[in-house]
């Protein structure tokens, strides 16, 4: 597990822009020192790479490796389960009971190693994850991923209020200490792929003064950030009323310095209803929208304008959102996100084409890729993260082009298929 | 592969009724001569039994086998390609050119061995399905579905107009002596559990001439029926145009003797329009709706009122409807027919709360099966069809109930953990 130069041989494909695939069967990519050199065409692998391995995938796919910009660990062993109820009942009957365990180390390795090995198996190179409110835990959590090569950063929350009497932190600052100890702790392990972010839960759960106070500590230590935003009316009209004087949801973490801007990139999940107030504000402050379908269907929250982000330039990913959403696959989630675009093109607003497999791939790759830097393309110059996937062959199969095939494996969820993985130019599977 | 009596031991779930489902965990479930003889709690195994074969599934769930009840074996090698266009266009371009290529045998014989092993390998025991119009390529498709033992309807179809030149025949009768022709071919064949149900395309075609020569054969065979009905608006107001004098797209079926009624059980896919004028014509004529919400997303025709149509009485069952649908999964199709019915809830109407676990299961099962019979249940005297599901794991389960882990095994697409199949008491997998 060393960084190296090498060529991958195969049929690769990677997104130039939203509505751009570039294709290339049977051709090389070259992994320099744990970067991109470039893709090129058989008969076309210039000189000085002549001399490097060249690991052969034949008639397989090649991809960038994917990015979930949203999922919560410790929810991982309720995926697909207490799917009866929307968010915030879900949260009080589910979900906060759930998270009241990783108290108990025990319970947490059991918990995260099943997480990690499931993350590890599939096709997700990056990701960005909420862990819970308990230092050790996260502490655990960052561990097991930092043995496994994947590039992560993982979110120990704050929550200091709205919540199970098992499932709070005293006050802000008991909040805002715990932090403090978990980012001490962080630093002395000097992780190599895994990092901390701040992990606001949501503007319910956090009082303003912990909202001050994390904005605090974010201008200390430059960390990013990641919260919950406009998921759900329900919530939303919570916000209202505990935040009688913020313009919009977003705004209630504007003015404590959480919502991006200069030195705080920030992930917002969801924006199912970011209004016209709200997305010139995450669009100014280079805000990352995570978008989950799965998550947003199965807890009832709607269907995200995602077409509309991307038309006004906004950034825009995509989050598994487990276990909102049941699967850690973002293969499923590109699929999901085309499926919910077409509904809502037909049940709400017609103005708003479906999202395109080049748009969903996208979004998975180098949309989400971009919080990580450059990440999420082959461009010369990004970091090296790929994943070789076996294609799916029928006996009718004739001449499917690379862009049918790389849609296929999407419908088929070939979170399965994954027959090599590489984060920074190590191979990691 | 004998008709046989045997037990099955395991984990039992069966609907009572669309909310309700019986769950014995450690149960014993009967196999009588081909019939179920019921489910018993361990301990109570009548004496009469005692001397049977005990097949034990410790933990493992045992459930009626799915029924599926409208798909399109010839589009088996479309799935998951060409997701980007809705129906009509999407027929034009895709659908038809590869139902043209079922004049040759030789590759309608590997597309059709590859849907049959697909339909064999998962949770399907029974399926309604329609071929192309070419009566050869139909009649290959009846003996590979007979050599599996699953139980199956199947479909020449008929088009006579609006089609391309190589998918459509000559006029109305040149359709009904195929049709002909095709019935007296399987009657020769002797079918054990393989039958042929009438299958006019959709209005949009069959000529007037055609639907009434169909519906003439009906009754001189007293043959089921399957069609579409409803599912696009596009599709609707072509359907009005070519029929101004029916009041309703269902009444162009009714009229020539094509929709339900005494000695015609039909089934239309879709009906994911069907208004205040049709619903009576499809309650008062016992049609089968197939409701297909893969399908209906990824064409972006829209949600069927599937609550609606259970709160007035009628007949549901679930379709995979392969390749509007990308997959052959029941179990897939019981997941987005929970996750449609909530964003139709969110979206359009919330006065139709979203279907639960037990009514997609429903659906799935007794809804369907009904159209088969008493089949679809494992109350005493229905047809014995069952499948072994080998259950989810996780290090972290503590006491799921059964009704929770099915919903798991729903959510994580479970059809490739079938253990057994059993269809009228003969072991099939």
């Amino acid at each position: 597990m060393t960084t190296d130069s090498f060529v991958l041989k195969g049929d690769i494909v990677y997104s130039l822009d939203p509505q751009r695939l570039s294709c290339t069967e049977g051709g090389y990519l070259v992994c320099d020192e744990g970067l991109c050199a470039g893709v090129f065409a058989a008969g076309e692998l210039p000189g000085r790479f002549a001399d490097l391995e060249v690991r052969d995938f034949c008639g397989q796919l090649i991809i960038p490796g994917l990015v979930d910009l949203h999922t919560h660990a410790p929810q991982f062993p309720n995926r697909g389960l207490g799917m009866d109820l929307e968010l915030l009942d879900w949260l009080d009957t589910y979900t906060f009971p759930e998270e009241s365990r990783y108290a108990d180390l025990t319970y947490a390795r059991l918990a995260y190693e099943d997480f990690v090995a499931e993350l590890m198996r599939g096709a997700t190179t990056r990701a960005v994850v909420f862990a819970t409110l308990h230092v050790p835990a996260t502490l655990l959590l960052m561990e097991l991923l930092e043995d496994t090569g994947l590039s992560t950063l993982v979110g120990k929350l704050n929550m200091d209020r709205n919540s199970l009497p098992t499932l709070v932190e005293r006050d802000a600052l008991a909040s805002l200490d715990a932090t403090r100890q978990w980012l001490n702790a962080v630093a002395e392990r000097g992780f190599r792929c895994t990092a901390p972010i701040l992990t606001p839960r949501f503007v319910p759960s956090c009082s303003d003064s912990l909202l001050v106070g994390l904005g605090a500590l974010q201008r200390e230590f430059g960390l990013p950030v990641q919260s919950h935003l406009s998921e759900n009316l329900a919530e939303i009209a919570w916000v209202r009323e505990l935040c009688p004087d913020a313009a919009s949801y977003a705004e209630a973490y504007l003015r404590t310095g959480l919502l991006g801007g200069e030195g705080c990139p920030t992930i917002m999940a969801h924006c199912v209803y970011s209004d016209p107030l709200e997305t010139p504000l995450l669009k100014e402050q280079g805000v990352w929208i995570a978008h989950c379908p799965v998550s947003n269907t199965c807890v009832s929250s709607g269907i995200a304008p995602v077409r509309s982000y991307l038309d006004q330039g906004l950034r825009v990913g995509l989050g598994t959102d487990v276990s909102g959403g049941y699967s850690l696959s973002l293969l499923h989630s590109m699929a999901e996100a085309i499926k919910v675009s077409k509904l809502r093109w037909r049940l709400v607003d017609d103005g708003l084409k479906p999202l395109s497999v080049a748009e969903a791939f996208y979004l998975a790759t180098l949309g989400g890729g971009s919080f990580f830097g450059k990440v999420g393309s082959f461009e010369p110059g990004f970091c090296f993260d790929a994943v070789v996937l076996e294609d799916i062959r029928r006996p009718t199969d004739s001449d499917l082009d690379l862009e049918a095939r790389l849609e296929r494996l999407i419908y088929a969820d070939a979170n399965d298929r994954v027959l090599g993985k590489y984060v920074n130019g190590q191979q990691i599977l």
